[in-house]
């Protein structure tokens, strides 16, 4: 029997789930979007998970060749078991794998998002492109730049999982060591989503205002509660000396934490995604970043790599759940 | 025909070349040490490595397995290329594994020797002692604290290699981002290279006395031009205040570095060589570092590591030189 020609892929995201079909080639043939049980008990989210997924294979309107699930906390690849996931305490210790095999009778692979997030870019997203190209990517560094800061590495064609299978928290990498440094939600001070993430735009920009002496910026013309990284993003856009610098410090954050990226793990490709990334590249703020991660750069060689934003937006986990399917069914031959 | 039971190691320092016969269970059987040819060309180089691995060849006495090489540079790992080498810019180029193989007749792998040294400790040094007591090791990180700072990582008893083979530059990650950090040999500031070791310490140590200030101290009673780590190491066994304060500088820059290296490669080992290690040892200063990186992790999941240091010393390189060959000759079956 030939492999059925889809997979079935679901992204578990803190508010929203998302379950798709999605062929060989990374196309989303069917999807449809969730929102999450609030506050539910594990019985309701493995329910409500279940009948989800039960949808999504009656989708495909034929046989399926496995099941990819990406979820917003740390997983054991082996057997699929999410540990101490911090939005879905109470399915710390489900191992989906074994439940949803036995369920649906198809093969199931479960992956950490921000690292299927990078499977998803390297497979169909930047390095698809980049591959296309001509230039096929060895190692690609995935960070998503969002409420918070997260990422993946793709080594080879495979996620790179260490020991636990969290690795690539680049958020959590000092950027700041002065006395002064910003403190994280983390508990420690200095972390790059501190500085870069929306939440930590977010918090300087209040903090700015709050100490004084902007009275002539756009921001201080916004209820103080209303100022978030978009209201940074939109003053920023109009040329506003505060926004301008807040954004500044986040671009330099970033390609700190980078460069000492570029020097750990000799990536060809570094991909941004996320919501924060996606005002830096409305702001030309990309290339900032490239320039000084260049000029940081202890090699020629480490220079050798194309920094650029996601492709697959909303979508990535998706497909990176798609690719890990795909990948693991190949792997086994 | 079955596989020869030994293999040619070498290890091509910046002073020495060291050549050696080694079992599959990493015991060196034979090992010899020559001085480099002093500004040698590329011909008198590579006619002098000939010489000795024809010799380490006489040795065995009998079939070798392969030749294993750990050179000091950048290696591209399918030819064995060497880039760029800094202290041998002179064989910029040469791909030793062509030349060898024709040469001798047996397969080559050739590596960085950083890269190498954590490939020695993973699968003879302290790697095995782990997997001998039943904790097998997934991801280990190695940092070499020497004249520089070097590092290598091992996954899935592999080196993970990037796109150059030019991963784990520990020396050049920044732990320090204030404007008064020290400037690094690289050229930028703050690099833990410049903070941690032996020629940042003797710096450090330098400047600090010439601030003056510290007539007290047993480093002051020194000439200047004779104050180095080891001067400080020895001064502070004695308890010298501006001693132990240079080396209580030392730990929390490796402290971060290496917090930064645990939330990004999520290793279960990290191994701590060279020289500047000895040194913090015999302090029972890795203690100290053990216990602010736990400190500064970020889950307890991260904390589920072993810090110790390095078991195989000088033979490091030969070691991992072998393992290198092994490895490679049983992934082609």
């Amino acid at each position: 029997m030939s492999t059925p020609r889809v997979v079935v892929a679901m992204d578990w995201g803190g508010t929203w789930t998302r379950t798709s079909v999605i062929d060989r080639q990374g196309e989303i043939l069917w999807q449809m979007r969730e929102p999450n049980p609030r506050n539910g008990t594990k019985e309701e989210y493995l329910s409500n998970a279940e009948k989800l997924l039960a949808n999504a294979i009656e989708q495909a309107g034929g046989p399926v060749a496995g099941i990819g699930a990406a979820v917003a906390g740390p997983v054991e690849p082996t057997t699929g078991t999410f540990f101490q996931p911090p939005n879905l305490m109470v399915l710390n210790g489900v191992s989906f794998k074994a439940l949803w095999e036995e369920a649906f009778g198809v093969p199931v692979w479960v992956g950490n998002d921000a690292n299927l997030a990078a499977l998803g870019e390297h497979y169909f997203g930047a390095g698809k492109e980049s591959a296309d190209k001509g230039r096929p990517v060895k190692t690609l560094f995935y960070v998503t730049v969002s409420t918070g800061v997260g990422g993946g590495v793709v080594d080879k064609g495979s996620v790179f999982l260490g020991a636990n299978g969290l690795t690539a928290e680049i958020g959590h990498t000092l950027v700041d060591t002065s006395e002064a440094a910003l403190e994280c939600q983390c508990g420690r001070k200095g972390c790059l989503e501190a500085l870069a993430s929306g939440t930590g735009i977010e918090r300087i920009a209040r903090q700015r205002l709050a100490s004084g002496g902007f009275s002539g910026s756009a921001l201080a013309a916004i209820d103080a509660d209303l100022v978030d990284s978009e209201a940074v993003f939109t003053a920023a856009k109009q040329k506003d000396p505060l926004a301008l610098s807040i954004l500044d410090g986040a671009v330099t954050a970033l390609a700190i934490g980078l460069t000492n990226v570029l020097h750990l793990f000799n990536p060809d490709m570094i991909v941004l995604g996320g919501g924060v990334t996606q005002g830096l590249v409305k702001l030309d703020l990309l290339t900032q970043i490239d320039k000084q991660i260049r000029d940081r750069a202890m090699s020629e060689l480490h220079k050798e790599f194309q920094l650029t934003s996601a492709r697959l937006g909303d979508s990535v986990g998706l497909a990176g759940a798609a690719a890990l399917v795909w990948d693991q069914l190949e792997a086994a031959g």
